[in-house]
């Protein structure tokens, strides 16, 4: 199965639109200040000498590398000179300062060059695949050939080192990422030692044990994805990140060697995450220890860590699932993850930015001292503009201009659309076009030209009830129709308030229920509902109001009832609950209003 | 107003001759035997030399005051030579090794002489307090004077050393409990000095800001009950045990001294603790993190500290206060704390101890790799015969056999009968007895004597519907009854199973019930009732059968729902619940039959 790459669809109108304006008229120009003012560009020219502030962290270069690769996305769609002229002038640093082997690190470079390949928790590897990256999304926007030609310099030397040479002190990434960036150089270049190299990593992980920093309680086997070989695994461990691009790699390589065991190790991970571990946002990562997956069913929701870079990874391993399995569950968790748990990630006027997404904010137990209560496990309250480890802003960066990436693939037979916005594509032979609101509402208008092939379209698993204007057949997910150029097909997907309950052995939840329209999760906050919201109990047979709202979605109005005021810390059940209105908006949204009580599980009645 | 002390009554049948036989027959030997493999006994010989094994601990010398307090006690009721060979033996020692100021501690005599009063934290002045108390106990229940005049002269040497020279390098005890101790000294010796260096003591708290040990967050001025002088404090804050160590000292200054202002203050921290900070067994330490109090209504349940000690020193607090203050919200809180997060402390063979008495366990998170989930949280679910801190299970030996010491207190117009206990008293001109089966039923019948005075009866916060056979007027909590020798009270408290909501500010337990009968919690565990105890749901309108248990206390059957099995982690809400019963026991009496899921907060139907 083949993806149709997100540069062959523009999308038109509607929701992605939005956050697509948003990203290019001011995320982008936001972070890029925010790493301006904290260095991570100067450090690029590798003048920072001993003594001086602001030393270059070990990973700089991939957070900058990240806005690159998402401005690279942006400049696809139309050049511009000024933000030509920044990404030109960091690649010209990059460029100038590689060693004479390819090497580049900003980090190392200016600081202990013999100690280059000496730490594998140093990113030094991560940093070169999200270069990489940056490269080749560059080379397509601009067809300027310097960094992709200085990356492959890189990759070569990394191939010798680490391939031919077995030199360095480690044999794989510590933090993976190189393993899928390797792949596209493949994809980019034909070069077919790039796919080789990325296999090779794939395959290493997991069998040396390798020794790590024992400062972290954390810092061990599951965390750096070396418990066993990837092959051999059924379930998700330790670092979210590293263990989803780790398997968005693996997917990516059990698809080009047609790799049956590969395969079913990813089949098998995915399933143990969506069965298992994730939130009904999308979100991962139970704990902030080691920003980690956990044990089933372990998803608190205060505490939940659920980074924007793990939700962002969860939905890419989705994509490269599609590629290799044909179920719309993939497509479906992908879905969860792009508009819940990775959209809050980022404000609405897109400036600043969530690193951890929790289910629920109780401001009580934030600003108490931490000697009192272990405040530092609840994540913060408000977004910020930038941070230390500042890497999910610049994936945002990249994320929502190559949104169009889950929208299609096709093999001989078939073409498969697994999200619906409103765009235009043109690749080849297929061209697809869809109309729609969605997911404001489920109607959706397709035409598609794609000779000797059926459409098949997903019906998301969060849909009870559909129609069709065209003959079907539904399996795994999808929707088949034998193709007719003159048609347009018409997709109503029903779109009321579900209410969704958890698996009973997410105790967390039980008594508790989710609200959700379409793919969104919605949320409430206090801001309109007043606080002590886990003491609402929602009405599930009343009507819900379905009202425009402020954060373009509606918002949902329920019929409630609220726990009493009363004096007592104890006391006799009786009349204790009174009707109210509960107002919920989009969980993406939450946290935009100043810092508010904010709840996703609500008692039913 | 007076307390009549326990010495006065014998507890004659029914729940509490139970627990006195098992304390007696039971935990006094098993307690002393895990004391003696541990080398506690032996510390007191003070032989250790460096370079031994089992350094003396700076707090063992408290661990085996309390054990000889407790076996006093029982000696008081019946002496007992080979127990009493065994005490004398402990106090041949400590008055042999006490060096010739009269100063005594196992710890540092053999250790670092010199570091004697050098570090407030290292807990020697709170030793001090429990070797006075049993001191002072073994010389009422055999009249041995040895001890006590060895202690006296400990006081004496502490009293020149802390008040009259002010020579040592802090200026209160770090851990509260001598100031409480010198009360009884003064009490039992009529030596007015040892009220006068309590109440140096008591003022002295919170004035210095002395500086702690900075290596732990939580040991900062709150932990140390340092943050501002006692009596100008409104809230119950820092390490509970020592806060209400210190409070049962302040409200004895108080009385004694009928000083106005710090009985205030004792009220107001009372009613913050009432209000706010306690859970529904009487258990208070909401977080492990300093074993501490922390903000009102935090008060989670799986992760509930609520040391046994803590229960202990919450009802002697109480107790205390109803000299002060003639209202039945203290001797309700006692109640609440004696039969419920107190008892939960030793198991039903008397053998084993709880430190923490957590309202949940789950145990599926308490053998997870620590690298993984944050497991050191969640108290164990298994008690244990002995700790390396074990400070609760000789508390629990000294606690039970003087229970008596929470029925009376008096004055010139009443007798108050606070807690209810088949017993007969005989204190001067007044003698009352109990024919009760209390807390098994509510039935009470009370004769006594008591020359010119009323009889005030507390009517249990927790009983909505009493009866008498005779006269009251109400007030505060009591009925107040004209006495006449010949009538025998007759009091029914209406006992029926109660389900109790919490505050709709502890969110912890919004939408959740628990079950109540009498002064005594229940709770749910799963070696009855199947795991995900969660997710079932009360039905409140059903009957409740309560039938004879194993654990002295009735059983309490209901009907329930709960929630059915269910492959998926997230589904639209449907006919999801199903009827069951819910077999409840005293929450006293978890995990006597091994690991098991617990919970006391159910959902409500």
């Amino acid at each position: 199965m083949e993806k149709i790459d997100f540069s062959n669809t523009k999308i038109n109108n509607g929701f992605w639109k939005q956050k697509q304006d948003m990203v290019k008229n001011s995320t982008l120009y936001s972070v890029y200040d925010r790493f301006v003012d904290t260095h991570r560009f100067d450090a690029l020219s590798c003048r920072w000498k001993a003594g001086d502030p602001d030393m270059p962290h070990i990973f700089w270069d991939s957070d900058v590398a990240k806005w690159m690769e998402g401005a690279a996305y942006i400049l696809q769609e139309k050049r511009d000179e000024k933000l030509e002229a920044i990404i030109d002038d960091a690649i010209d640093n990059i460029v100038k300062n590689s060693d004479e082997n390819g090497y580049f690190n900003s980090h190392y470079l200016v600081t202990e060059q013999d100690k280059r390949f000496s730490d594998r928790s140093c990113h030094e590897l991560y940093c070169a695949g999200h270069l990489i990256e940056a490269a080749i999304a560059y080379n397509n926007a601009t067809g300027k050939g310097k960094f992709i030609k200085a990356m492959c310099k890189f990759a070569d030397y990394i191939e010798k080192v680490f391939k031919i040479e077995k030199s360095a002190a480690f044999t794989t990434p510590g933090h993976p990422e190189l393993e899928l960036a390797l792949v596209k150089l493949y994809d980019a270049t034909g070069e077919r030692r790039y796919l080789e190299l990325s296999k090779f990593f794939i395959d290493e992980h997991g069998t040396k044990k390798e020794e790590h920093d024992s400062n972290y309680d954390y810092n061990n086997l599951l965390y750096n994805q070396d418990e066993m070989p990837l092959r051999k695994r059924s379930t998700a461990e330790g670092h979210c990140v590293r263990a989803l691009y780790l398997l968005c790699g693996a997917a990516d390589i059990a698809d080009r060697y047609n790799d049956c065991e590969l395969k079913d190790a990813c089949k098998r991970v995915f399933d143990d995450i969506a069965n298992n571990k994730v939130y009904i946002t999308g979100g991962v990562g139970s704990s902030h220890l080691g920003e980690a997956f956990t044990v089933p069913y372990h998803l608190p929701n205060r505490t939940a860590y659920t980074e924007t870079c793990a939700a962002i990874s969860l939905a890419m391993f989705c994509n490269r699932m599609l590629q290799i399995d044909t179920d719309s569950k993939y497509a479906d968790m992908a879905e969860r993850a792009i508009y819940n748990g990775f959209l809050s990630g980022v404000s609405m006027d897109g400036k600043s930015f969530f690193y951890e997404n929790p289910l629920e904010i109780d401001p009580r137990f934030n600003h108490v001292n931490p000697s009192v209560i272990n405040k530092e496990r609840f994540p913060i309250t408000q977004r910020l503009e930038v941070f230390d480890c500042s890497c999910c802003p610049p994936n945002i960066v990249r994320f929502i201009p190559s949104i169009a990436d889950f929208l299609y693939t096709y093999n001989d037979e078939t073409v498969y659309v697994h999200q619906y916005m409103d765009s235009v594509t043109a690749y080849g032979e297929i061209s697809i076009s869809q109309n729609t609101g969605y997911p404001a509402d489920g109607e959706i208008k397709i035409k598609c030209t794609a000779p000797q092939k059926k459409i098949a379209l997903r019906i998301p698993s969060w849909c009870q009830n559909f129609s069709l204007n065209v003959d079907y057949t539904l399996k795994n997910g999808y929707a088949y129709i034998e193709m007719n150029d003159s048609i347009e097909i018409e997709l109503k997907l029903h779109m009321p308030v579900v209410f969704i309950k958890a698996n009973k052995r997410v105790h967390e939840n039980a008594g508790r229920i989710a609200v959700m329209r379409g793919p969104v999760v919605y949320c409430g906050e206090a801001v309109d509902n007043g606080n002590d919201l886990r003491c609402i109990e929602i009405d599930t047979n009343a009507p819900a109001k379905i009202e425009e709202g402020e954060f373009i979605l509606p918002s949902v109005t329920l019929q409630a009832f609220r726990q009493k005021d009363d004096d007592k810390l104890y006391s006799p059940v009786g009349d204790d609950y009174e009707p109210c209105t509960l107002k919920l908006i989009p969980y993406y949204a939450f946290a935009n209003r100043g810092e508010s009580e904010m709840l996703v599980w609500f008692l039913k009645k």
